[in-house]
């Protein structure tokens, strides 16, 4: 039977497990990569495991978060990365050079490599045939330290592509069309590999603007093929070399297949407060807005950022619209400095911000209150943007460029016969911004610097018995990561400090939660479906860890913040029947018995109410994921398995 | 007798007063500026006055300081102070265009006319011979209602440049020789006019270097003639029409002359943390740096950056430092983005941010802790960066830049022979992010937008013949604006929230404050000398005004902050015997008698300790201050005469 393309890539790299859907797989990783968000804890979890250099072909310490600076903490993490990365053999990409993804795709991927990062746009890497998946920051340590990396064997996807986009229309409106289609749940376990005659009309910038939001499907990645499209981008960036062609073979299986016309696609939008929840521009209408933002790492190219060049060139921003645009790496921004676009883009009134994720991640440019925000971005849940109750709709760099000039959201097709804007043959290759590590002589004499925002980890112990505690919170379906941990130019700078994040943790669901779990001490919070979805922050688990939660029961997990919890030690619990849901209320008290026995026979838990009911729960594990467990978590686990 | 520049345009604006140094003078105001960060407050001021139209020339409302915009304040207030603009005859420039003083300059001042702002850097329209001055938002708003500012009238001081700069010297190294001689309270009650021949050698961004940072002098403002520098810099601006050629006249009379020769100037530094505290870039050493920031209404011209770029061209940022670049305005940037040299600043591994102020105001780019950063900025207070343990050097764009390369405080003379750049003899003209305001006809339809974060503006009672109040807070000389109300990135957002702003209230020098005052409701300041020196903020006298505080007793007042502590109703009272500074302590209690009598009759007022013993302070005020005093504040002062 032949193979898909991650089917082909899993194969190679394949060291436990076997290639049965459903089934933990352990793989070998070829690359990490971190940003500066979850490096920093990441990067300690490295060196608590004490391996002095990194066993990757290539890891990568990117700064692209936390670049606002309000406070001392940021500089203070950047230098720490930048002298743990010297130390332990990790190449660093220093604050001001770029987006990690958009970073990694110009200069360090490879069709056919494995990638883990500690961010959950990772996927972006599939846009050149990368196995490229977003894993949380103590994953991407024990990858770093030579240790694989493990997924459920994964389903696989085919998105049929035919025909050719209309002018105006976007890669983005692809990805949102599989989004309106597949829904936020609908790549849970699953790859979704991208094919048919339709992706030979798609450049790689292209192309990586749909692996990159593939996150939001909840798959484990997407991916497209590397063929001669992907060694014409490699080429123009200098590294023909890395060049591998990839792709299915003719008779791989897929589990599902998706077809998608692309002339029949038209402009759309995610509407608040969900990237799925995607309505076409002409079906919204004119609606007025107050906020455009171009940028992040799903649509912030070369090829992005002149095509909206092209339509700003000579004209001015609409007086009631903020426009805001960041390049995504400085190569981008180095190449339109000099090819005269940035000046077009500055002359129309844009407000260029530094090359960075910036207001993707809340990480400034909120909109007013009650604000209308268009942004080239990936998620639009509600409060991101930093203003609670701004609506923010997702949409092309196109979409965003006319709707700016207009003040309402507008049909970029309007415009007419397209521009002709092309990759370039070369890009501007210029590493200067990237350090590479001290060599292993030097390395020894490499201090590490420490500022005073870096506290320690959170504790965690052996996995009990009998957990009896309270459900100190109850929680709707599809809570996202920015629910549980809050982001934003608030708190991100306070990603290497998990006992002050702490006090912001479900504030969004409920302020009273933080007080009321320290009150406590331990228990236990009940979810809906799709729990954990969005980002791949493990302050998600941390923090919750650190405020005593032993347990998570809810209807079903997004599948990187369940990694999370096991690793962070914390029970991921899935109700057997979902109606149970409706038979437990903050404050019950809740005892579980014989945890350890059940789980060591793959039993589902029985869950006993004050009242004395009981309900079960499923406990879907491998032994690897039982071990981490009773270890109390995979920094203890990892420490006991180097003894 | 013959005049002085500045004496000629204070001639030709005299509403009230004679022109004897020390007398208050009502001046006519043809134009006014303002930022954000006090326009919420100038603006709610001046709607409360109920003028529907602004009397003056040309009043233009910037936004250039609170735009990292991380919450919905920032945006809520940029569109407040845009639809009041609008409606009230206010030009409003649109966040992103730039630095206010870089902008006035060139698109507005024009020479011979008094402009007074909002913002304490007002005095760099001196650089084209315009009479600017730094005010109070209260101030601003009376102004634009057609009202005259008062100012006591300044000595005369002239600064008389000889020679020319060496290569790689820079116009900064001037006014910080200045600094260095007179120090930041030597400026106090005086007007600091530039001439001889070496003013010939100094171009027009270079002059509005030099007035800018007079500010720094604690100075009323200071002033370069208008000559054919000018009129080439107005004429590339488009603007020859507005230049006419101002002098002082050959017998005019000053009552201090400073002598600089050019020729025999180094490169400088104002070491922490005081302005003043300068020292040569030979003497300090080859001293290790973290960060260099360019840019701020100090140093951010074309000319500049130009330099900068030539500095920078095809070499690498050093590893150890970050370096972050914010161009003065759009014309600026734009010409950089056009002509190639912000491709070579992109390539050096600048952090390209914003046009606005940033870093210099402490928004964005803070310091890691006990970081060495070289600034090109104005004020290097302790705190200001966000960093409370961080070591701010100010100097000049050339040796910031060639800092940044070699990672050591770095003499920029090393560079050898001096790069060739000149003022263009055309800069892009493009005001299309300045939106003007409504014609009368259509301005009643405007409506004012206000976001949830504009709070009420705190009531002031008229004056009381006792004062009796404990002493709340004691500090020591040359107490910032910053130490009274500090700003930064956390709290610039709130400067249309007085309550929120008041738990912030002194915290820099006790952490109780604000708590003390909340609990006794009323209470005394006791100060050293140059009390309320750097910004113009009139939030240093409304947030102790929102406080309780009934009168600070210094041993000298910074110009800006007494008069704001006036209109505010506060009363600035001055040791009569410097030596009773040392009498009192932090909670004693004071009484002060006969307050309205001795007040009205000119008599030093005499103030009880609980020990029975007593002091004098004199509070030396014109009749009109009497008057704002009486009422309460200049807002009650200016709602009685109106009535």
């Amino acid at each position: 039977m032949g193979l898909t393309i991650a089917q082909k890539i899993i194969k190679n790299h394949l060291l436990s497990g076997s290639m049965i859907v459903g089934e933990e797989i352990g793989l070998k990783i070829d690359q990490t990569l971190t940003q500066d968000a979850t490096g920093t804890m990441a990067y300690l979890e490295f060196e608590a495991m004490g391996v002095p250099r990194v066993k990757t072909e290539r890891s990568v310490a990117y700064i692209d978060h936390n670049t606002l600076q309000t406070g001392f903490e940021n500089a203070d993490d950047h230098r720490y990365i930048q002298s743990v990365a010297k130390k332990h053999g990790i190449y660093f990409s220093r604050p001001g050079n770029g987006i990690c993804h958009q970073l990694q795709l110009e200069r360090f991927g490879i069709p056919g490599k494995t990638l883990i990062g500690s961010d959950s746009h990772t996927p972006t890497g599939g846009g050149i045939g990368m196995l490229a998946m977003g894993a949380g920051g103590l994953d991407v340590a024990v990858a770093m330290g030579g240790g694989a990396y493990y997924i459920p064997m994964p389903k696989m996807v085919k998105v049929n592509l035919t025909g050719k986009l209309a002018p105006w229309v976007s890669a983005k409106d692809i990805i949102l069309e599989v989004l309106r289609r597949l829904t936020v749940k609908g790549g849970v376990g699953k790859v979704i590999e991208y094919g048919g005659e339709g992706i030979k009309t798609l450049t790689v910038p292209e192309r990586a603007t749909i692996t990159n939001m593939g996150a939001e499907l909840g798959a484990t990645t997407s991916i497209f093929p590397s063929d001669e499209i992907t060694h014409a981008f490699l080429k123009a960036q200098g590294r023909e070399a890395d060049y591998i062609p990839l792709a299915s073979d003719p008779d791989a299986q897929y589990d599902e297949v998706v077809e998608i016309d692309l002339s029949a696609l038209e402009p759309l939008a995610a509407c608040p407060h969900s990237p799925d929840n995607v309505k076409s521009v002409s079906e919204i209408g004119k609606m007025k807005i107050d906020q455009v933002c171009i940028g992040s790492c799903t649509n912030s190219s070369y090829l992005d950022l002149m095509r909206v060049a092209a339509i700003l060139k000579g004209k001015t921003v609409h007086p009631a619209v903020s426009l805001s645009i960041a390049p995504g790496s400085k190569q981008v921004f180095n190449m339109l400095a000099q090819n005269g676009a940035l000046a077009d883009l500055i002359a129309s009134g844009a407000r260029i911000l530094e090359c960075a994720c910036g207001p993707c991640i809340g990480m400034g440019q909120s909109p007013n209150s009650a604000g209308i925000s268009l942004r080239t971005f990936n998620r639009n849940f509600e409060g991101r943007s930093g203003t609670a109750d701004a609506g923010v709709y997702l949409v092309s760099p196109e979409t965003a460029a006319v709707s700016a000039l207009t003040g309402v959201l507008t049909d970029a097709r309007i415009l007419g016969s397209a521009v002709d804007i092309k990759i370039p043959e070369q890009f501007i290759i210029n590493d200067n911004m990237i350090i590479p590590p001290a060599s292993e002589a030097e390395a020894k004499d490499v201090e590490v610097l420490r500022g005073p925002n870096i506290k320690e980890f959170p504790k965690s112990d052996p996995l009990a018995d009998t957990i009896s505690a309270d459900i100190l919170l109850k929680v709707g379906d599809n809570i996202t990561t920015d629910h549980i941990m809050p982001a934003g130019a608030k708190l991100l700078p306070y990603r290497s400090n998990i006992p002050h994040l702490s006090n912001y943790c479900f504030t969004r669901c409920d302020e009273e939660f933080p007080a009321r779990a320290k009150a406590a001490g331990k228990g236990i919070i009940i979810g809906g479906t799709n729990y954990g979805q969005g980002s791949s922050r493990e302050h998600a688990a941390l923090v919750p860890l650190y405020l005593g939660i032993k347990a998570v029961i809810a209807k079903s997990f997004a599948r990187i913040h369940r990694a999370n919890l096991i690793n962070a030690g914390i029970l991921p619990l899935e109700f057997e029947n979902a109606a149970d849901y409706d038979t437990v209320a903050l404050g019950d008290a809740l005892v579980i018995e014989n945890v350890l026995k059940d789980i060591a026979a793959d039993k589902p838990l029985t869950i006993r109410t004050a009242s004395g009911k009981t309900f079960t729960a499923t406990c879907a594990l491998s032994q690897r994921q039982k071990d981490i467990l009773l270890a109390g978590g995979l920094l203890n686990y990892t420490r006991e398995q180097s003894k």
